[in-house]
């Protein structure tokens, strides 16, 4: 952490330094000598159009990166990308997701999980003035409505053309938009995917730490109509067709070699202030952590394990777990760093710069003082949001509610509704309500929500919402007995359980729901007025933030360029590329992690029990040193994972790396421990990002599952 | 393992490879030009001169080693070797073991624990023709106790000469016999300690383990009478001034240095059979893990944490731990090993080496066979013995059962008693009796008598005596409440567990025993004449082994002659050499382990809890990068602990590592967990020894703990 802090301390604020950036690809012409200097053999302007090769090769899954490797559509991604999908068409007696699938033939491909799709960008248009027109002298609510009416009036005029989806991306907090135009092909198929014991080796134990060894890929084919365009899944369609794809490099990289990333990264706070900082560290982590275990001890504990109720809620503990692990590291880094200290430092710096000039103190003298004191606010009722926010584990109570809000937004012309509520969004909607069976039981349900409703009660009369506390009948606190008859019977006479009742009321009105005796419904009739209330608070709230972020970014923009440093965005799930190099790093003082792992580990971590559980044949293979095709000298082996300095996170994963030609040598599926916190603070000493080399892939394909008509159809390069 | 174990079994069978060799100091010359290309300075021959520099500088403890450092006698040594001294030292008013301990002056030195001896090597005599003398046509029992007579005799007339300590070491199992003349210094003085959150920093859970940052180091100093020679402890004792001390490098060792180590390793099985491999592998370490972690349990079970009774039992946990890990890892690098298959093509390698000549067949054809066949007979009753090995943890009954043979050995003339019972004896014992009160509890043993006792009652009739039976009443099996009766009776009536009575029966007769109502006492008696069958039955045995192992060993070492390559023999706790170089390892596929940690390592690891809390005054110099005269720029740093290729093993803990010119470099401590199994195998890619820095411990006695008088006492050298 050291290195980064201490030179931006001293010479920059925020500035990215080394492979630190995820850059929207407009930037990279600006940036054309630094990316040759590092290894980019191609020219770096092609890489900032959105429809030519590399770029129109790179695709979303929604969550998930991937990428075009054949002229057919052929598209690969991570196993845990596909994981939905593999699972979807498993059996008891044909279970592809532990025992790996593989198509032979088109006609032999499974349609994908509901709901998946495969997003081509094909334009990023800046529209900050039309976003902004008018909204100048505007505030607050009436401020917030107008920005939120413009992108809807743009993604609306977008979305004209058939079979795009598109949206408005906001940048530096409101600085910039940019409208995004996506293909949105709907006929997605499973092609191929690894036994879950080489796709999802190592499991969750190994979830965020090196040394790995996860052949964390898998492969889809896009499909459209006999026209070329997007379709629902029929016999009839055929692939789609790609204006270009990625050769796949069989030679890989080597220690130090120039490696970028194209892809999705959900979110960074690179930007936020020192009080933003303290207060999610200090507060928000450790308090997030502590209830979100307490929610995984109350799941534990209410479903036996093994039972149908425990397996209904595997997916979710997987992803409390997650983030517990991910809550303890960030913890654990900060308690390490000096993240805090430096982070004032450097606002420091910029107030120093800013109010060495008159103007620029008169522009921004008083932005950070305005932007801490909104944030303040919007802090106000931290504890109580926390405990909320983790209420909606309880799942039925807010399906209840997001039902009744649709009705309500329903009665307003399409154009008027809040988003997630337009016309546009209801199929979505209705997957959602669809999947609840898979993973909601009441006994569960109930033992989350004592446990969250006994600890709101528990907050001080100003945290308090009637509606809520007359509700569940805690006004004078927690009488448990009473408490817990109301919850079972809420939970046990409530009709949403039944996905029939469910869906139906998709289609009912207000004065449906307020006639309701379901008492789920009832709640949500119940709290609306409260909701609505709180809403528009948060949007009074993010209008003055909208309003104020971006000049405290302004601000900071200014003061790199002052010093000839360009700056990126935070991520926001848009298009991004970041660069850097093949590395290890020293996760402890006396290791060093070296930047590859090799066939031979899978053997020493192998116990013959999930999740280090190889296929006997991929065991029986390396112990042969059958390493065919993929041998690499200096490893006297097969490369299996690698580390690079790329900055990525969340979203990122299945994204192709590619070396300096812009062929395929990895797929990005992770980052190590120690670089967490790197959302909030990219450090080159630990942070690494990791990769599936693409020879490993390329000899699991060959040699274990004999994808040969795959590897066929690919163009694979020494 | 893969490596040497493929070359060994295609050119040589158990012969020393690259590093590996723990040699006696005679057979160094012979190896001059291969240590002298490898880094060693000074001249071969001197090492092999136990009354020259260096090797009258190296010490030994008594299962510990340590070298003289300063003309007046002052002795370093390892933190966990003065352990017991600093813990005698202290009260709760004066915890000098806790917040560490440094004498200003000669006279602020404190007494060692009881018993505490520095042992000076003065000579080491081949006696191999004076122990076989007249024995070549003995076998078993006659065979055994000719040599036990014989080594009694050398010892006997040995010691004639005043303050000295002889033992004949036997060496390839009985094929050399060598007398081992050491001046015995019984006047030993703390020093000066670090705290223990230094010299023990990270405790049992960094032990046997990489990185590592433990100061493990203490100093003691000898004395004498005013005559120079050894005497118990006295105000008018004068420092020893031996004839030679060890220089300490402040300079260091760098990655890839030459290093060697002198001391006293316990021991080691590289020439075991590959049926004795199989049978430790297979059966004893598997059933010793399983017992020792259910006597863990037991004792962890009935005794709360913190009460008197596991503070008595801490010591006894930490060393059942200690080996539990180191089962541990045996069984685990066993699994992964392909030890067994090779050690089964050495033989084979070695029978057709034998069997290609008519007089080497005639000479060694049939001893491997002869070997595995009494060794199957020893382990005959293996299941029994580890059961009532494990019984020993009861103490008491084991305590009556030596004091009643002591009674019964009195009545022989001293040189034909048991060794262990000889007058030369006594003092050990006694102190041994003394110490019990600090290390006993009747609720603890029993609960450990009543399990142990119970697996004994279920093995079959063959495995069974019937006087341990009649007297715990098992004849036909447990009957646990009557079983716990008797328990309760015999450890709750003993009188045993007050000191001075226990003490009172070194001094009694067979017949005070035999008449005694003492429960315990009377299990002495109830066992003696099985415990004497048993141990002739053994003596039978070991002199049938006696004869056979020195014929393997020797076929073993012509083999190795023929080929040009010297053997060494297993660790036998005689003094040793050997030498290597500073090195990292691979401890596992993606990750390297670097040869040098560093003071940050200290910072990184602590939580301030112990064994993590290291001094304040250390982290703030640290954190101050105060690294004053130690530091290493290639580290940045100050190093703390290093790696090394040197083949050590228990009882090495204190050893001097020293540089080509025989300065101090470093102490070695432990090795990795990974080479634990090199007790067995050396393994050229995982033995790896750790070393305390001696840059570190300068550092601490410098800027830490201020330990300038004897910074200024030693030499040191840059």
């Amino acid at each position: 952490m050291k290195k980064w802090l201490i030179a931006t301390a001293v010479t920059a604020c925020f500035a990215a330094q080394a492979d630190e950036g995820m850059w929207q690809p407009h930037q990279l012409p600006a940036m054309a000598d630094v990316l040759k200097a590092k290894g980019l053999e191609i020219d770096a302007t092609s890489i900032s159009k959105l429809t030519e090769f590399p770029m129109n090769a790179v695709i979303s899954l929604g969550g998930c990166t991937a990428s075009f490797v054949s002229p057919k559509g052929l598209v690969v991604t991570n196993h845990h990308c596909a994981y939905g999908s593999a699972q979807y068409n498993s059996t008891p007696e044909n279970n592809i997701l532990r025992d790996g699938f593989l198509a032979k033939s088109f006609a032999q491909e499974l349609p994908a999980a509901p709901g998946s799709r495969v997003y081509v960008t094909e334009s990023v248009t800046s529209v900050t003035d039309k976003v902004n027109q008018g909204t100048a002298k505007l505030t607050g609510d009436d401020f917030y409505k107008a920005i939120e009416a413009a992108e809807k009036k743009l993604v609306a005029d977008c979305e004209q053309d058939d079979g795009y989806r598109c949206q408005v991306y906001s940048f530096h907090g409101g600085l910039e938009y940019y409208l995004v135009k996506q293909l949105e092909i709907r006929d997605v198929r499973l092609v191929y995917n690894p036994a879950e014991s080489i796709g999802k080796y190592g499991g969750d134990i190994d979830n965020w730490m090196w040394p790995r060894h996860t052949g964390d890929f898998s492969f889809y084919r896009a499909y459209v109509n006999k026209a070329g365009k997007p379709a629902d899944f029929s016999k009839d369609n055929v692939p789609y067709e790609p204006k270009s794809f990625l050769k796949v490099s069989a030679k890989g990289v080597s220690d130090g070699d120039f490696v970028m990333v194209a892809g999705y990264p959900g979110s960074t706070n690179r930007y936020r202030t020192s009080e933003e900082v303290a207060n999610q560290f200090e507060y928000y982590y450790p308090a997030a952590k502590e209830l979100r275990e307490k929610v995984i001890a109350l799941i534990e504990q209410s479903s036996a394990e093994g039972s149908d109720a425990r397996i209904k809620y595997e997916s979710t503990l997987a992803g409390l777990n997650n983030y517990a692990k991910n809550f303890t590291s960030m913890i654990e880094f900060y308690g390490k760093s000096t993240m805090l200290a430096d982070r004032r430092a450097t606002e420091a710096e910029l107030n120093k710069w800013i109010n060495a000039d008159k103007s620029r103190k008169q522009q921004y003298g008083k932005v950070l003082a305005e932007l801490d004191r909104l944030v303040k606010k919007s802090d106000e009722h931290q504890a109580r949001d926390l405990i909320l926010g983790y209420f909606y584990y309880t799942t039925m109570p807010s399906v209840a509610e997001r039902l009744y809000r649709l009705a309500n937004e329903k009665q307003k012309p399409d154009m008027e509704r809040e988003p997630g509520y337009q016309e546009r969004d209801l199929n979505r909607l209705k997957n959602m309500l669809e999947s609840i069976d898979r993973r909601y039981d009441a006994t569960v349900a109930k033992a989350i929500g004592f446990e969250l409703l006994s600890r709101y009660a528990e907050l001080p009369a100003s945290e308090h919402f009637a509606a809520l506390d007359k509700f569940w009948g805690i006004e004078n606190g927690v009488d448990a007995a009473k408490l817990q008859q109301k919850l079972d019977a809420v939970f046990g006479d409530t009709q949403l359980g039944d996905k029939a009742t469910r869906l139906a009321w998709l289609d009912k009105s207000v004065a449906d729901f307020k006639a309701s005796k379901d008492p789920m419904i009832q709640y949500a009739v119940a709290m609306y007025d409260t909701n609505e209330k709180e809403r528009n608070t948060r949007k009074q709230l993010s209008g003055d933030l909208m309003k104020v972020r971006p000049q405290y970014m302004e601000a900071i923009i200014a003061y790199n360029r002052a010093q000839g440093k360009p700056v990126y965005a935070d991520a926001n799930s848009s298009l991004r590329v970041t660069y850097g190099n093949v590395k290890g790093y020293t996760p402890k003082d006396g290791l060093y992690a070296v930047p590859f792992t090799t066939l031979e580990g899978i053997t020493q971590k192998d116990t013959g029990v999930d999740p280090f559980n190889a296929p006997k044949a991929e065991l029986q293979l390396i112990k042969d040193k059958q390493y065919g095709d993929f041998y690499v000298k200096s490893l006297d082996s097969v490369p299996v994972n690698f580390l690079s300095t790329l900055d990525t996170t969340g979203g990122n994963s299945g994204s192709p790396t590619m070396n300096g030609r812009a062929e395929l040598v990895g797929l990005l599926f992770d980052g190590v421990y120690e670089s967490i916190i790197g959302d909030w603070n990219y450090d080159d000493d630990s942070n690494r990002s990791i990769q599936l080399d693409s020879r490993y892939m390329l000899w699991v394909m060959k040699y274990v599952d004999h994808a040969d008509n795959l590897l066929d159809e690919m163009v694979i390069v020494k």
